[in-house]
């Protein structure tokens, strides 16, 4: 068994949950087929396991340096990211033209998702290049796509997003980084950005940040923020690297997880100008961002149940082989030990794990799979409805694995038992390089307030439907089910309670006590698109169990038991916090900064 | 504002929620009144805000570690643990006769938690210590206790517990350390020990080990466990520190926090005789290692609060203080930013900390003044009494505030965001600390095993009816109050629903079947048993409230506002877990060990 992914389960996703067969008939994926697909995932498996792997730990507990104004990494980081490069990974959604793969990101995810089970933190370089790269091909010039893009597609330059300043981490309306423009289409930057990952290394031969900042005379707030393309080192005409830009390294800060990849502090123009192109229209920078925040947002989420995922394998592992304990009741001390999952409370934590992660993943390759069909479609109605309801579900795509396979992460740590808790095994290093994920790239409370302040009134409140209708299958499926039946019907009332809160929500004129529990609401959401995803593929389970699917009866088995259990137990919880969100308790708001201490 | 106590709030639980007045009318605690005791605690919050507060990061960062077979420790560890011991506080609970402070349990208690909110593991040495000489106090011979106590109260040397070895963890009944009679009254020790916290170091003179070990012929099982006092130096008749007592240091696991005591693996009889000797009598020793144990749960319990408090401290303060954002609706970005903490979400994660952090701290105090109040009973009855109800609720008093006061440093991490998730900041180390608890002293599914197995239908199920007792003065008060009556109500009805579900539970022959729901279980029972004690709490501000408390008004406020959100967002989801426990769903229970991922 595999540490870092099954793939009978990435199978599953692929072609029993999702259609990727369907998406491969669109001309853009012409070159690849199931076969091509399996090859690619192979090959990822391959190199995860053998380069990105053996590192992990060891990465962790050298993370890279701050000597002379520069960060210094570790070989084995450098190894490793070398023969991902090598190997062609970065370009696999590139267009041919550019030497990519043209593969669709339902795919690439997946391919993604392998590394980062394995080593997160090392891959993160490569993932934050892609995104940067995708923007750029987006909103870019074709002067800036033809110096910029290729170096980054094939991996030898990587690419950064700069957002937050010290003082501005989440409030991006009082950015401070200016750019004045030289006249000649350059401008130079100056300020200090903060938080930024992968801001420095010595891996790549270029860096690529992507800067928000403010011209001459903007706007105030995010309607004067405009995006820059920041080089490292100045690129010149015809493509060689030319000289320092004047991006100096003020620091590293020292994390508790995820610390195989350099999160930094930059100064702008310390030291010499700084030059910067504009990407996209003046004043547009932060739309432009977002094309790199969706992406990462959906990254995010995925690298979270990825985490989750890896501490899911590994406990299970050891549950299998690890012998300790009798059955309760069992009263003769010479009769064997039990493997512990034998146990019914590790059994418990297991089956938290599954229900978390595999819920995280489908998902996660639900909305990569809209990203795909979006792209593709040709239908301007049908493309507007895919893309109303990525935008519904991205916040909820970010947080709710972000946010549970956390707990995954720490019932991993507890089948272990002390050993868990020792750096000896990774389970440990999951669980803090996970808690970055309900940090970055917007908190947890500001994705719960752009679900309930934003997303679920979009395009005047049709997200919600566009949704109830997806659910519309799973639902009558289920109906025509004896095992499945129930749980239909909790989900329908659940989504029912989804909306009533939603209208009663919208009542509250005050903004303020109206988004107040906005982030038990994304919670309990999250928890009720994961119960429709578990739902469905426990109805496609059951069919294949009444279809006699022999050599996989265990694997169908698992996915209706798991969607049993999200029901039995997890649901119910939801829809008492979706109760307290109606009820615009007002216990919290009410508290006064000086009552919590008394002082 | 200190980062590491709320005196204010001390004296709530002390002289208010409880009444350490009453206990000191004891004449073993003649010496001390409200000064005394306020001297104390002052005492205890100089030193640990100069000695202890200061090293916490160092040491996190630069743990003891293995030099040829020893455990050395920095120099910053010797320091404080030094100044610890030259206050005489290691005396604080011991008899006057041993040079003792004779205070109660219920003052001890607080002062050893503004320890461990300073540096949990660095105080860790002591408190293991304590207990260790409380367990000799209560079971050893006169010559042992002669020997071994008062070196152990003066802090000159440190104690352990041995219970786990490599292939048992948590199944104490197939331990296979051995220990032969030598004839003398002493025996040879042999076999090894894991897990054992402050095993080796080289702060204290000598270490005094207390192991579980076989005797030659003893019955398999936990019936055959006797307890011996091991001494890591031989001590001469006249107290002097003589020989190696051959204890092999054979390596130190690396923990994810608590990295200040050492955690050991330990071989005894290694290169030489290790002599040892018997504690209590032969087959006894779990019983009396039980002394320790149930001395240490609370001790993790309240490690665990302090952990949370200390979050919570520091996140509040960094909430008042960081300017970031304004409310939502606010379009003027020229408008100054808002402190934090007046938003929203930030406010309901302080308030989710203090709900958790001081409900804990309640409960915590609560057990220990049981303790006190056990020890002075006169009344046989009461006694009895006093010795159940403690029966009942050390497990939750170890577990609830070690798994929910994990979440509140989660949420204290989240308040400062990027930063919180760097060892700059003290939070994430206390998250870091925190993971320990619900592993160790017990694992947190053994506690439910414990309680919904075993406590729950002690002395034929009195242990419940005694609870239900306790409860009513605060279920009598809140009905008279128009604030608090429907709290009342609530705590009423999920009580009949803890009864009912206890009464369904029982009533499932198979015994694996019966247990295999304890830990959500344990989880509920451990809300309802904080919500009680958010009542007592809110009744008492109340009535503080309406007495004109002025100057106080704002902490009692902070009691009310929040028992009201303890009430209204998550008592009704410990109602469900409730009812999921009483469903005896068997979704899990009957989960092959293959169909986790169908291989």
């Amino acid at each position: 068994m595999s540490m870092i992914v099954n793939r009978r389960d990435i199978d599953f996703y692929l072609y029993e949950l999702l259609d990727l067969e369907e998406l491969l008939k669109n001309d853009r994926y012409k070159e690849h087929d199931r076969d091509t697909v399996t090859a690619i995932l192979d090959l990822a498996q391959q190199i995860a396991e053998e380069a990105f792997l053996p590192c992990a730990a060891e990465l962790d507990e050298h993370e890279p340096v701050f000597e002379a104004g520069r960060a210094i990494t570790p070989d084995s980081l450098k190894a490793c990211l070398k023969t991902f490069v090598e190997a062609g990974l970065p370009a696999a959604t590139f267009d041919a033209s550019l030497g990519g793969m043209q593969l669709p990101m339902l795919v690439a995810n997946f391919m993604q998702g392998i590394f980062q089970a394995a080593n997160g933190s090392a891959v993160g370089y490569i993932f934050l290049t892609t995104s940067n790269a995708h923007m750029l091909e987006a909103c870019g010039s074709d002067a800036l796509r033809a110096r910029y893009l290729p170096p980054l597609v094939e991996g030898r330059w990587f690419g950064t997003m700069c957002l937050s300043e010290p003082h501005a981490g989440s409030s991006l309306s009082d950015i401070r980084c200016m750019a004045e423009p030289l006249g000649d289409g350059s401008f130079k930057l100056t300020g200090t950005k903060m938080w930024i990952s992968g801001g420095d290394q010595d891996v790549s031969e270029n860096i690529i940040h992507m800067v928000l900042a403010r011209t001459p005379g903007a706007p105030a707030g995010v309607k004067g923020i405009s995006l820059f393309l920041v080089p490292k080192y100045r690129v010149t005409e015809t493509g060689e690297i030319g000289d320092f830009n004047h991006i100096a390294l003020a620091g590293l800060n020292h994390k508790m997880g995820q610390r195989g990849i350099t999160n930094t502090l930059l100064n702008f123009g310390e030291g010499g100008d700084c030059l910067g192109y504009l990407v996209g229209a003046e004043h547009e920078g932060l739309k432009n961002m977002f094309h790199m925040m969706n992406e990462a947002r959906i990254g995010v989420g995925m690298g979270a149940a990825m985490s989750g995922l890896a501490g899911y394998l590994y406990s299970l592992d050891y549950a299998r082989n690890r012998p300790q304990g009798r059955h309760p009741g069992i009263k003769d001390p010479n009769s064997p030990m039990l493997p512990i999952i034998e146990h019914a409370d590790i059994r418990r934590l297991l089956m938290e794990q599954k229900v978390t992660v595999e819920g995280s993943i489908a998902l996660l390759s639900y909305c990569t799979q809209l990203v795909d069909q979006q792209e593709m479609a040709e239908d301007a109605a049908e493309k507007e409805r895919l893309t109303l309801l990525l935008e519904l579900l991205t916040p909820v795509a970010k947080s709710w694995p972000s946010e549970y396979t956390l707990e995954a992460n720490k019932h991993a740590i507890q089948i272990l038992g002390g050993y868990g808790y020792t750096r000896e095994y990774p389970v440990e290093r999951h669980y803090r390089d996970n808690r970055l994920n309900p940090i970055h790239e917007g908190t947890h409370g500001i994705q719960g307030m752009d679900l309930l302040g934003r997303k679920v009134n979009l395009a005047g409140g049709v997200t919600l439907s566009i949704f109830e209708e997806e659910m519309q299958p799973a639902l009558q499926a289920a109906a025509g089910s004896e095992t499945l039946a129930a749980m239909g019907e909790a989900l329908t009332d659940i989504w029912q309670l989804v909306k009533r809160t939603v209208e009663t929500v919208n009542q509250e004129a005050d903004t303020v006590a109206r988004l107040s529990s906005a982030t038990p609401f994304l919670d309990a959401f999250g928890h009720v698109a994961i119960a429709w995803l578990w739902l469905r593929q426990a109805v496609i389970a059951r069919e294949a169990l009444q279809n006699g699917a022999q050599a996989d009866a265990d694997f169908y088995e698992g996915k209706v038991a798991a969607c049993q259990f999200f029901y039995r137990y997890h649901l119910p919880q939801a829809a008492e916090k979706l109760r307290y969100v109606a009820s615009q308790d007002r216990s919290v708001l009410d508290t006064q900064a000086s009552w919590f201490t008394g002082q």
